[in-house]
This record gives C-alpha cells, structure tokens and sequence, in this order.
C-alpha cells in the first residue's frame, strides 16, 4: 500500500493523491509517502523519486544495520522497529529533506499507522514538519518495546520463584529458552538504533535545533534505559538456568545415593537367601536345629553394619 | 508527601509552606522541596514550576538510567540510590538551581528523610545552598551501599568455608543465587552513576569549584572501590558454584562406583545360587556328595577375581 | 591460469596478451592481469613488475590479514573472501595503479570469473577502471556471503523446533557443531574486512571521490549487518545446546528416579521371598497355617509404604 | 606505633622524635612519620597535620582504590600492598610534599619496616628525600608480591600432571579453589596499582624528574608483567578443572556401562532360573529328562547373544 | 657463552674479540655481542658497558613484557621469543645504538645461532648493521612460531573429526588440554610483541626510514596474522570439548535409560517367581492344576504392558 499526505502551502492537508501529480504540484510546505507493505509494482515508485541507486536498492533488501547517509538535497536513514507480532527487528528505509518524508517498509507498523491517523485527523499537522514525523515514527518504535521487556520482567520474575520449587522443569527451560530469543531479538533492535541515535545527535550535517537535539537526546536515554534492562534480564536467565543445573545436578545426587544404598544392603543378603535356596542333597547347614535364626542372624547383623558404614560416610546427612 | 523548606535572604528557615506561595516570594536565598512518596495529585503540582515537558515526563516516568541534563537556568538530574527495604535501584529526578531544589521519589528514601532532618533542626542550612544538598543526597545514597556489601562479603566468606564440607547443598545453592541477585541490583545501582559523577566532574557547564570538584571525586571513588567489591563478590560466588559442581560430579562418581562394584559381583553369584535353586528333577549336580562346596568354592573364587579386577582398574584408589 | 585484459587508448580491449608485450606497450589506458590458481612457473611472472620484495612475498605465502600497503606508484591490497566449496576464508592479494592492476589468487573464485567475463563481454570496459574492477571484486565476495548465511539461518530455525522435540539429539549435536564451524569461517572473513574497509574509507592516500567513498561505505554497512548476523546466529547455537543439556540432565533425573523407586520397592520384596524360599528343616513360619498369607500381606505394606514415601518426597511430581 | 624520622638541615639523622616537635621544629630538611597499626588514640594525631578533612577521612576509612589526589602542597596517595600473611591486598595512605612523608597503615608491613630499618640504620638517608621515599615503598610492594605468584606457578605445574592422572580428585578441586581465590586477590592488588602508576607516569602536575620517570615505568613494567602471569595462571586453573570434569564426565560413562551391561546380562538369566524354582505341583518341564540342561542351553545363548548385542553397539570398545 | 663481532671501519670482520678490547677500540664501525646462555661470571661482563643499572637489572632477572626504554645514546629492549623445545616465550634483553648490538638471553636460541653464522660466513656484513640484526632477530622468532601453529592445526583437524566418532576420548581430552596449554604459550609470545612492535612503528624516537618501518609493519602484519589463528584454534578447542561433552551427555543419557527398561521389567517378574519359590506349607496356589500357567501368563502379559508403557513414553525413540 501506498499512502501519501501532502501539506500545501496554504496549510490544507491532501491525502492519497498520486506520486506524480505530487512531485509536479510547485504549491507544496512538505509531504509524506509511506510505502507500506509494498507490491513490487508499488516499489517500483521509489525509482520515481531520482534517488541515488545505493539507497534505493538498500531500501528494497534492507540489508543493513540502522544507518544515516548524507546526500546533497537529502538524507537516507535506515532505522530498525521490533514487529510487534514476531518481535523480530525490521527496517524501515526513510529519505528526509526539509519538504519531504518517504518511508518504506515492507510490514505494516502500527506506530506508523497511528502516527498517519493522528496527523490526518486532528488539525496539528501544519504545526509539524517532515523531521519531526521522522522522530515521532523513532520515538514511538522505541516506546513500544518497553511494554514487551516489561511482559519479559514479570515472567522471569514468576520462573525465578518457581525455579525453588523445581515445578515442571522442562516447561521452565522452554520458557527460558523463548525469553532469552526475544531478549535477544529486542537487543538486536536497540543496539544499532542506539548507535545511530547517538550518531545523529553529534552530527554536524544534520543542522538539528536544541529542542530537536533534545528530543533525540531523550530517546537515547531511553534506548539506554531498555539496553541496561535487557542485560539484566539476560543475567537473570542464566542465573536461573545455572541454578536449576546445580539443583538437578544435586536431586541426582541424593537419588543415586538411595540407589546405591538400597542395592548394597539388599543384594549380598538376597544372595545369602539364594545360597540356601539351592536344592543340593549335601548341605549340613540346612539340617542344623537353629541353622535358620543363624542366618537371620548374620542377615541383621551385616545389614546393620552396612547401615553404620554408609552412615560414617555421610550418606545421609543431606 | 511533599514538603518544602525555605531560606529566606534574613537567613530564616520556614519549612512546608505552599508551593504557590514559595514561588510568589521575592524574599528567597533558596528553597528545597521534596516530592516524597507523592499521591497522584501531589505529582501534578510539579507543573506548576514550569519545567521543560520531557524532563517532568522523565520525572514522572523514570525510564532512564543516571544523568544530567542542562536546560538554560536549570539542570535536570536523575540519580539513583539502592531503596533499603528492596535493595533494587531506585530513580530520583531532581531539579536543580541556584536557587532551587526540586527533588522527586516514588519511594520514600531514609536517606533524604535523614538529610531532611538534619537541615531542618540544625543551625546549619544558612551555610549550604542547593548544590550542596543535591552532592549530600547523592553521598549519602552511595555510602548507603556500602553495609549492603559487606553482608554479602561476610555471608560469602560463611559459604565458602561450608561449600568444603558439603552441608546443606540445595540451601547453599539458593543462598548464591540470592546473593547473586542482591550484587546484580547493586551493580545496576553503582556503575551508571559512577558514570553519571563522572561526567558532573568533567561537565564545564556545572561550574563546580575545586571544593565542589573534590567533593565529586570523593564519591567517584567510593563508586569506583564499590565496583570493584561488587565484581570480586560475583567471582567468588561463580567459583563457589563451579567448586560445588565438581566436587559433586565426583562423589556421584564414588556412588555410582561403589554401586556397580555391589552389583557386578553379586549379581552373577545369585544367578548361580538361583541355578541350582531350580526344582528339575535331572539336576545330577545336586546329587553330587561335594556339590555344595564345590559351588561355594567357585562362587567365592569368583567373588574374589572380580575384586581384584576392580583393584586393578584402580576402582579403590579414590 | 594467468589472464590479461588490456584497454588501449583508443579503448579497444585486447585478451590474452603475454605480460611482457602488455608491459612494453605504451598505448594503454588500463590493464588487468588475473593469476587464478598459477602454477609455480605462471607466480615467477609476479617478479616481471618490480613490485616491492616483501609485497611479493607476501603474495606468494599470504600469511596476511586483509591490509593495505602504500608503495610510491601503488598499493597492494591484501584482500579476503569465502572460498564458495569450503567456506574458509582465503586472501587475493591485489596492486593497484591507476592504469594497472594485478590480482593473484591460489583458487580460483566463481565471483571474478564472473567479473571478467562480463567486462570481456560486455561493451562497458571503457567506462570502468581498475579502482573500480577492485571495488566490485569485494563488493561481489562480501554479497556472495549472505546466501551462507540465510541458509545457516534457516538451519538453525529447523534445529530449534527440533531441540525442543528431543529427537535424535545426537545429530542435532554435529548440525551444531558443523553449523558453528561454517559461522566461525565467515567470521573469520567478515571481520578483517570490515577493519580494511573502514581504514580504506578513512584513508587520505587513497584519494577517494565521494562516489567511491559511497561505495566501499556501502560494502563496509553490508559487512556490519554480516557480522550481527554472525553473533545473532553464534548466540542461537550456544542456547540451542544448553536448552538441550538441561532437557538431558531433566530427563536423566527422571529416568534415574524410575530405576530407583523400583529398586527400593521390590529389592527388600525379594528379599523377603527369598528367606521363605530357603531350604532349612526347621523353618517355624513354613508351617503356619496362614504364614503365607502373612508373608503377602507384609510384602504388600511394605510396598505401599515405600511409594507413600517416595510419594511425600515428591518424587513423582515431575 | 607512630615512629618518626627526621633529617635536619644538617644532614643529622633524628628518630622518634614527638609529632607536634617535629611540626614545630624549622630547621627540618624532611622528615617522614609512619603510623603503622596505630590505635584509635594515635590516629587522632592525624588531625594535628591540618590535611583537608576529605583525605583523612579517605585514610582512616580507606573505602578508596589506589589513587592520588592533588592538594595545593602536598599530594594524598592511596596505595594497595598484598599484606603477607592474608594474602589480601591492604590499603596505605600517604601524604607527600617535598619535606614531608606521612604513611599511614592499619596492619604492619614487612615491606615498609624493611625500609624504615635500612634508613634508619645505614648512612644513605642525606641522599634520600620524601619522594624516593614512597617510591621505593610502592617497589618494594610490588616485587613482594612475585614469589607469591611463583608459589601459584610450581603449584599448578604440579596439580597439571596431577589431574591426568586423576589422583585424590576432591583435594585437587579444594587446591584449585585456593589458587583462584589467592590470584584473584593478587589481582585485585594488581590492576588498580598499575592503574595509579600509570597516571602518576603521565601526570604533569607530579613534577617527575627523567630519572623518578624511568623509576616508577619500571615498576610499571614489573606489573603488568605480573598481571600477564597471573592471567596465564588463571587460565591454566581453568582448563584443569574443565579437563578434569571431561575425564570425571567419561569415567561415569565407562562405570555406567559396565552397570548396565551386567544388570542387562544377569537379571533375565536370573529370572528365568527363578522360574524354574518355583514350586508348583505341575510343572511339565521339571519332570523332562533333559529340562535342566536344555535351560541351561537356553541361558548361555541368551547370555552370549547379549554380549554379542553390546559388542555391536560399541560399548566395549572404549 | 659470550661471543663477538666486529665490523671495523674498513669492512673488516673479526670475530670472537675480548669485549674490553672491543671497547678500547676506535677503528670500529659496529659490533654485535650475544650473552649466549651465559654462566654468572659472564653475566658480570654486562656491568662494563655502563648501562643504566634499571636495564641491567631487568636483562639479568628478566621480569618483563616485551618493551623499549628510550636512553640518551642507546635503547634498551626487551623482546620475546617461543623457546623452541618447550614452546614457552622467553624473554632476551637487547641494546641497540648505531654502532653497537648487545643481546642477552639465558637459553640458546636456534633463531640467533642461525643469524650468527650467516653474518660470519657470508660476505654480506658489510651491507648491515645493528639495527637490521635486531630486525631480523625479531622477524626469525615471529616467523619460527608459525610452523607450531600449523601443526596445531592439523591436530585440531584431526581430532575434529575423531570427535565425532567418540575413538578414545581420555586421550583426546588430554590432546586437547595439551594443545590448549601450546595456543596459550603461544600467545603470550606474540600478544605482547605485536603492542611492542606497533609501539616501535609509531614511535618518533626511533628514528625509522620508511623502509625500516616497512620491514617492522610486514612483522606487525604477521603477528596480527598469528593472533588470529591463535584465536581462532582456541575457539574449536572449546567447540570440540563442549561438542564431546553433550555427546557424551547423551550416550549416558541412552546408557541409563537401558539399565532403567530392563531393572523395571524384569525385578517384579522375578519378584514374582521368588514368590512361587517359598516354601510355605499351605500355599493354594501351587496346588492349581494350572497355576504354573497361569503365573506364566501374568508375567508375560506384565512385561509387554511394561514396554509398551515404556514405548508410549518415548525411551525407544532414540
């Protein structure tokens, strides 16, 4: 879908013309087209613009990092959102000149969608220029992942007192397992835009005001802010992985040591049973008056002995 | 809570009066006011100052890590501090002046309660100023941390010596990962702020005096000294655990031997007694004058090779 | 091989001249001289230039990361990329005029012969020059290294789902293995290059125009977005396996329990029938009227006693 | 113990003088206190020198790193020594000016009493002053510290052939735990040292003659020296422990399967011989003339076709 | 063993002169002298060139990184080597200034012995002087390190593929753990010269031509070289141990799951057939006409509901 948002120099907004009658059109304060989801005949219309070759085909693979290059009447950016349903990381491609924004993104973002509804609707856009749609669009892509680490927080939170309980374990590291891709998922969003951001602050090129200066600044604290909460998360998940290993690794203990002492008592006296079970005509122990309560005897006595050893080792202090 | 205390220029100290009314004097050397644990409309009474949109959003919020930022006849601080009942960092907006303090906290912290206090009741407010009470706040803030640490550096130097005797594992393994939890907040406390003193002490926009520098760099110290308890604490809690894993890889090695020694000789000696236990009725073996001892004989012989089998695989050496 | 391609002054472009008639002409614009896979006779010629000696020896053994070296009236490049058949990473060394310019390779790479033929082919050898030629034999070795690894990202998609199906573990281990070797390769290619890209870039010597300098920034971004690739896949393996080795040990503690609850339950049962199957004359219980029922009814306590104990320590919770 | 040193203008050596003496005196070329394990009473006297208040709360406390802060005329040191019976890195202050050392330490060291001896007792004190002084104290400090490590050193190249051959694995593991945590004090010595020295190197405002220069680089040189080798320590405890948890892992292995192969073999024949042995009154096989030995026929088939199964499956081939 | 060159002023050259009358000589253009190993007494012979005691001290105890130490007429090196027999870097302390060359070094180096003939065979000293010596000491000790490495890495190739086939593994462990040990060595030889060697191409004190720089620049790039493949050996260590480890993990796995299927199929069978095995007087079963039988059929129909059990659950999946 191509949609397309121009501001005339009487400040009336026009909405959804086409391409060519806009960049005819010589009455223009600033426009915005927004590929949105594009057909490839719809992509095709990014050839119109006469932008360099470089950016263009950068913006059909998005094959980068988040970036900035400076051209002569214009500025490519590409910056990086999370999708909301994959929570993968996902460029946007955007060319920005004081009169025009172009965005191109092959999914379709709900930050970029409100942002058109809330400019076409309510009366502000003649107030707004195309660098601050293009902050607007970066400020809203970085708020909206706060919400998904903060779903990820409480989930850990939730293992952490679980992994005590030792409770369905497997079910515990699956969980582990999908928290730590999207943490990983969500740190390959915001390092690079941190990066950027950061770029774009202390460019020189970019001739931003203090109060834009500001705003970006504010977004970097914020990309700050996520990248610091999603190091912990991660520290957090290992700690709960290692800890749960070292709990198995001592549940194990404990079982093989019942094993063992189980087998070690019972086995030599099943044998002792099974040596007077045998059918021999010859055994003067069987005709003996108390040959029986003898063998019951030695049975007690060498279990308990085994008993006292196993205890002088420890076995059974944990 | 919010309460406010006010030095006039006659060196007068008049504690919670109104905001609207502070702000209306003429007659002022300086004020603090405290924003402490605030309901939902105390919050709302920091607009009244006039402060910079993203920076009250940013109080109100506090999605940022520790820093500073200059606004044309104030500055914006967020600092954090470890809250005591939590041990988890806790943000702080602070606005500063001349002239003005403006301090915000979502949790009411000891620490101010305590500076609070002093200043209220000693003689000695004329004497300080705004910038001193916002270098107390954070002094206080990072000695704080310190009794925090040396419980943990105490409770280690307890499990280390146990994790030797192997008592009590399961415990001794929750007891590393709380521990381990407790350094990670107080590292999530220390490092960004050691960042953010950092920058104070070389910003040139914050005019420090060389006083003013050296108290800083005081505080930059103990963070510094902090850092490095706090990252010898977490090595020792990594080794106690590795130490813990080995030694007990190694007694499930003793128990799994002792295990298969017990087994691998008596399980072949009671399949024999098990043989001539069969009640077939052609068993000439039976009928035999030493059948019996002969078999004894052979059991006991092969009893006998399999130990030394084991002694010789070295089994008995550990 | 060694292969020549020379543009006259007239731009007319001649194949296949021997290297000392290309050297004596003086009616050149350009010449490319390609020594793919030379025999030992074919690397002599490197000597017929009077290149610089550690240069040429440098070529012959390329013991040499990616690098740039500036010699009066040339520069030799050491340049890197993916043997497509191996995966390994292998150096072209390059020297570079602005009339010349000499690659030696000891495999042959599909990317140049490709580059060769449609500059052979194609009418378009007039417009380019050996800086560009060099230009597109590195943008095509880094462009040729994303198919590796889309098809290392899509592996390790199916191994994912796998790890958490458990099934046949023992393969899933050497796709891994396989997997992380193919990713160090590339890294080992992907990194190097990006530091002589962005020294190329950043070079004064080299006297780039803004287009050229557009270019190898291209290349240098695709080399960024490889080399995240590269972690983001490395950190999906390492999950992969540990996911795998806490499901193992999870599952080895479930199978130990099974074998240790049956144990203790029918090994002291066994005992037991064991006593009464023993052959003495004077067995008082044997004679009981109801000893057998007796001897039943103690056997089926017992057991249910051991699995109400087993089942209080929870045993059976997993 | 406060012990004084005082050289007057006279080249006259005068030892143990009173503090507030000295302070009174004016005929003092240098003079150089040591407050060495004082009492509480003593370290009152730290006041009476009218050092700003910051660096003698720094002195008593010591919550500091390894430092040096710049006052109008003297400097404070914080400097770190490995105290020889901990083990643990020790915190010394010391206020310099060019006629004055004050050293200040909570536990006595070898190292300064050395100094102190050898001053007090030679003739070469004239030739000294305060600078040399504390420089030869960080030296002496520093060269302390290598016969440590060269104990660590013999230690793990005798525990490194230990662990192939696997003896008294526990004390193996409870030695390493001992070698980390003493490198790991080491260290903590180490780095935050050659930090210092490094700054002391480089700062302008210290006035370092060419010759103090070259002194304090060389002590520099001995420290990283000495945090390269306890690197290569750390490393060596590592891999032997890893070593060691492979051979542990694969010993397991091997005493698994020698379990398992027995129990596989042992406990079908014995329940086949325990058929046999039951006594029900019809038992057609029983009352064969050839029953007993056609089981027993049976039970070797059985038997070797087991061992040929795990033959095949490799589990003898280790 | 001390031995001696010098070249006189008429391109003479003697060998093996006493170094007093080296000294007292003004007819020489250069000299070299090598401290072979020397004994204590030779050592001495260092004092009489009157070199700063600092770099004396450091030759004789050689507790150095790699370094340079700029003095007024000479400078002083420290320069590492792999000592061939045992793989470890060993330091040798050299003096350089345009007419003399003083090495030292306590073991003999192949790579100087080498150097030493072919200055005194062949006829080319009159071309060289001390500078190029040192250059190409250095250059033969970096050079000599590579073989090391390649026979590393057909090593690791050929246990890479043994892993996989699991043929001896306490063997393979311990090839790994000794290969681990040599990568170590060899990087704590080349890390530290690689600083060493960039710090001599920047440093403006040196004095270099372009060509000299050249030739350290071409040693420079080897190290680099070297680094990496250091590093990328360690990294399939690590793979082929963790790969080993998880293999092993589910051999084990397999192993216990055996034991486990056979245990808890076959103890209540031949708990039951214990059970039919006593001899109780009134047990009615035995009198059955078919009790034989039926007992038969029990134990049948319970062993193939307990592997069906078992096959519901997955245990033979694998």
């Amino acid at each position: 879908m191509i949609r397309t948002m121009v501001l005339t120099k009487e400040d009336k907004l026009i909405l959804d013309e086409q391409i060519d009658d806009i960049l005819a059109r010589n009455d223009i304060k600033w426009y915005w087209i927004d590929f949105s989801k594009p057909t490839i005949e719809e992509s095709d219309s990014l050839q119109t613009f006469g932008f360099h070759p470089l950016a263009v085909e950068d913006c059909l693979h998005l094959k980068q990092r988040p970036k900035v290059d400076y051209y002569d009447s214009y500025q490519f950016y590409v910056i990086s959102g999370l999708y909301h349903k994959t929570l993968k990381s996902h460029e946007i491609g955007a060319f920005l000149s004081p009169n025009m924004l172009v965005t191109f993104h092959t999914l379709p973002h709900m930050e970029i969608d409100e942002l058109w509804n809330y400019l076409s609707s309510s009366q502000e856009a003649p107030q707004k220029d195309p660098k601050w749609i293009l902050y607007k669009i970066i400020d809203k892509m970085v708020d909206a992942s706060f919400p998904h680490l903060q779903t990820i927080e409480e989930q850990l939170n939730r293992l952490e007192s679980k992994s005590s309980r030792s409770y369905q374990i497997q079910t515990l590291m699956e969980e582990l397992f999908v928290v730590r891709r999207k943490l990983s998922h969500i740190r390959h969003f915001a390092n690079p835009m941190r990066e950027l951001i950061d770029r774009m602050i202390h460019s020189e090129k970019l001739n931003h005001s203090d109060e834009e200066r500001r705003h970006y600044q504010d977004v970097h604290d914020h990309l700050v802010k996520l990248t610091g909460m999603i190091e912990a998360s991660r520290e957090i998940t290992s700690d709960i992985r290692d800890n749960y290993l070292s709990i198995n690794s001592n549940r194990m203990n404990t079982v093989m040591m019942t094993l063992t002492v189980i087998t070690t008592i019972f086995m030599p006296l099943t044998f002792i049973a099974g040596i007077y079970g045998m059918n021999f005509q010859n055994m003067p122990e069987l005709k003996w008056q108390y040959g029986y309560f003898l063998v019951l005897g030695v049975m007690v006595i060498l279990g308990f002995a085994m008993y006292l050893l196993f205890k002088k080792k420890g076995w059974f202090d944990e």
